[in-house]
């Protein structure tokens, strides 16, 4: 940590805050500027050393050096993770496809969507079973039922299924019939439930919040990862922004960035990320391109009957059309689709 | 609702819409235009048939008219709500002072805190005992034994207690010894936290989420005013914007905005909103002066030694100074404060 | 445009209203609904009419129907536009690469990375004479004799050459020597200097403006393409948000949108659009992949050593290998590179 | 400067940045920390060689200690400035107020409006006779006709006059009618003009861009005060966010913040900042008690009638209440208002 004194702090401030450095069983080296100092903090403390020294007497500002996750470093494990799941592999020069409704509403609709998703080359299944809804009055979701419908879907395709879970006391039920458990957006910083599924033996599906900073999402994961679960995907979604004609702004340099930062696998989704079917095909394309471990789709028999989401599902023959786009693209770069 | 054709939509395609806006029990009214089709669709159905008109075949984007939210609305309740806890009234010309630690430490701590915030006018007190926490490697409150704290600190001062419930299974707990529940700006789309505190007989102080939009504020707390608690307080402690040098962005005019929207209180946190001790004594006249309902404040003895939040805290004499410039404007807009 | 009038107006101000947009050249229609009345006001008056009848009594809002800009609406041209300078075609299934420094710094080195960006597949040379730099204290590049090297670099290669205008006053000279005239994203909405090279019949290169919405960009080119120049490249080249990782955030979204929505053809800037070098190449690709018509991207022969942007700027050995990426994107989805 | 290391960097990366750092004139320290090498580059140099260190072998990133501004630095100036014009003092303890209507449409008009909003309690007369506007079909004002009823109005009432300037070839003819120049937020790094208003003698009111940084707001102020002229005044006038509700995001905590950074004299424009007329009064009693330097307020004698802006106009009774409203705080505050 870098402690950058004010240009007016006293002798007696700085030498207070080289104190305060000490106490915290940090080193301290006092630099002077031409026109501050800076205390340069050695160390192995984090965040946890940050907040308090910031406070100090003469303190302008204290910048970090090092990130403040552990064990989602590549730092701690060069060797990218590849997560497993039944036939799907994301990671490692893996690309996996989870494609499906964006809720499960019908036996008949969710095993058409598993045989669909299936042919155009998927190798997980996506429904919700449990749906957090902005609105109280919006459809919540099939619950256990929808679990099970998901489960039958998985004995008809071999499909691994990946469905979300929102509260920490739905997670045994939820483990019992998913295979990779997703945490949503709005929930990527409900400890409780990062904890829960940590103590599982599912994969986990950790979609990054609208407005989470990639270290947020990365301290996300390492809630889990301390819990004992090694089988992290992160999700890039999109974040909030000002832009007004996606419903989220789909940044793809996450990609190339969390792969420098990262061993965990990452994991697009184009369509909440852009919440519109026509945008998805081509920002697909692009999220092979760019290097993606995987990628969630959403896919209904027919969107215009969506429970939910439908502005933004493909149909079954758009995406079919959106698989072979990708294939081109990851045959190309040499990448195993699939 | 209106459905916007796209210009080169169909005959058909039209038809089609106006057969799908009267499926879902609404009227149609379609307008032709010198480029493009409009059709208005009439009654009230809200979000649910929104996203299911939208990827009707030729339809452009579907404009919503009526607010997605009801009991919140001032429409459905003209005057406003106030919450009156133990000593405290916010809302209706009362405006509300919740101050205190960011976390409960110790009871030395808690009690002194107490007493100095009591001393300068505050009318609640503020500590938290569940931490939700960034890093899985900061403090994470004192939990029970905290709260046990916070009830003592309440014995001797007569102050409310306002504190933060992370999980829908902390419920019971936190509530037997809290006036006020907080839920966190990170749980603010925690649905099953929502129904669960909607469950008490408790006042919810509900943060806005660092990205979220006002309608979704305003659902958050329909979800918890559907369960029968009407005594709901809404906080602005910030949104996350491109700014670096505050933690976050403190829109302020979310008070005006909100109080012509909702009939619930308004309250602003200038300790998250802004990030840094210095920034909070203006921004909290600020806050009073553009009307709103209460103020929460960070409140430490030593904030240098604070295990959390210290850089945004302030000492108890800098929080008996900010009380005094908020008196003062609130005596000139003759506001009924603390 | 639907004026959409409050639960609580009058029938005089719903009639006030009628007789508003009917003095504006405008049919009224008044649609009753269940809770609110709304007016849809046909015709084609656009931005003028709606901020004056957003001011009426008893009015919530207004929503506009039609888009605002006209003639670089692909609803007026549906064919997309190719922009052909010299041996660079862009648009229309072909996609130009522009290449170079960001600052022409000698003539050695412009015309080294003419050479060294053409040999890897670039159709034009980017390098900036006249730099517009955040700080008053930063290089401001070479002006005329910078252009009067870009222009040697140009007969020794036969690449087109780009370079920005910041000032009306500017153009003649800048025209003198550019094939290619580059508005920056700061100038975006200099209105007298759109204007200024809508009159010039050199081909243009308008960058998006870091908080600029789409419209506003169209309105942008709008301003240009109604002086008279047709041959108008839109630039994206990233927003500003809450992102700290990467200087801005490259929406690549944005290319299937304005394809839909604009027949001109639409560039990506990977450089500044991330802002680290080592991001470049894959995004690059992903861009090829998501469908853009151009890339501009920063090359230098010793990033270490540049005056400007030497963080973003690709060494001659990495532009290479990035358009070997993008060659096989490119060959995959059968686009013609180059 | 403190040039960051990568984990993996060599011996010879650290040598070679060391050496980097001393020719470009700053001595340089390495502190080797537990996981990582830093090199603090201290002396006098800032972005020039900030973005030169960012791209050397092994530099994982390079964060700057001294503010990149120099003259608007409060450091180097402590005192605050006060811009006086006519009868309107702004800073070091004066409010001044400038009101008036978006564009000057009729002798009419801008000689009402001046009589009004100087008996309400103005200090100065705003009006646009040059029209930035988004739509090249929109109002784009009266130019010099403009200009002279704006001097009309200042002989009738002895307000100083406010006016936006868009281009440096405008500049003298504005400065003739005008006793502030505005450069508007579209504009505020169009360095040519900001060079142009800094070699006159008139103030300057510059207002920040939608997407601006604080660092570059003061670094655009460097431009005109480098160029000899000492009245600058900054204008927040708001940023560009997610929020939908209001057209900006006004962040008054820039009033505290900015007051720490800089001697400048700082005003808030609430109309701009929020958009809606009904948010005006609150938000302009807050920026006086935030500690602002001064107002700009939009009123028109008939918003509805408008030419441009007409939903964030106050009428002249509004504007009246808005102004005793403010009165109220600063009497309260001690602060001089008018």
């Amino acid at each position: 940590m870098i402690v950058v004194m004010r240009r007016e702090a006293t002798s007696e401030e700085i030498q207070h805050m080289v104190k305060r450095v000490e106490e915290l069983g940090l080193k301290a080296h006092v630099i002077t500027g031409t026109e501050r100092t800076v205390i340069a903090a050695v160390g192995d403390k984090r965040e946890e050393t940050r907040e308090s020294l910031e406070s100090g007497p003469g303190v302008d500002e204290v910048v970090p050096i090092l990130a403040p996750y552990k064990v989602a470093s590549r730092e701690v494990k060069p060797e990218s993770t590849q997560v497993q799941v039944l036939g799907m592999k994301v990671g490692a020069g893996h690309l996996g496809v989870m494609a499906g409704p964006c809720s499960v509403e019908s036996e008949e609709q969710i095993v058409a969507s598993a045989h669909a998703v299936k042919k155009a080359g998927a190798t997980a299944l996506r429904g919700g079973a449990f749906k957090p809804r902005t609105s109280p009055y919006a459809f919540q979701g099939l619950k256990e039922e929808g679990l099970k419908m998901l489960a039958t879907a998985r004995e008809e395709t071999g499909l691994a299924v990946v469905t979300e879970v929102m509260s920490p006391e739905d997670v045994p039920l939820v483990a019992k019939y998913a295979d990779v458990l997703q945490i949503g957006a709005r929930n990527m910083q409900n400890y409780r439930l990062l904890e829960a599924v940590g103590r599982t033996d599912r994969a986990i599906l950790l979609k990054r919040g609208a407005s989470a900073t990639i270290d947020e999402l990365l301290l996300a994961a390492e809630y889990i990862l301390n819990e004992g679960n090694p089988n992290v995907m992160l999700c890039e979604r999109g974040i909030r922004t000002f832009e007004a004609h996606t419903r989220f702004t789909l940044p793809l340099a996450s990609v190339p960035y969390l792969k420098q930062k990262t061993h965990l696998p990452v994991v697009i989704d184009p369509s909440h990320g852009t919440g519109h079917a026509y945008l998805v095909p081509d920002m697909a394309a692009a999220a092979v391109a760019v290097g993606a471990d995987g990628l969630i789709i959403e896919v209904h028999p027919c969107p215009e009957q969506a429970l939910s989401d439908g502005y933004q599902s493909l149909t079954f023959e758009q995406f079919e059309a959106t698989m072979k786009r990708c294939q081109l693209v990851a045959n190309a770069l040499d990448i195993g689709l699939g």
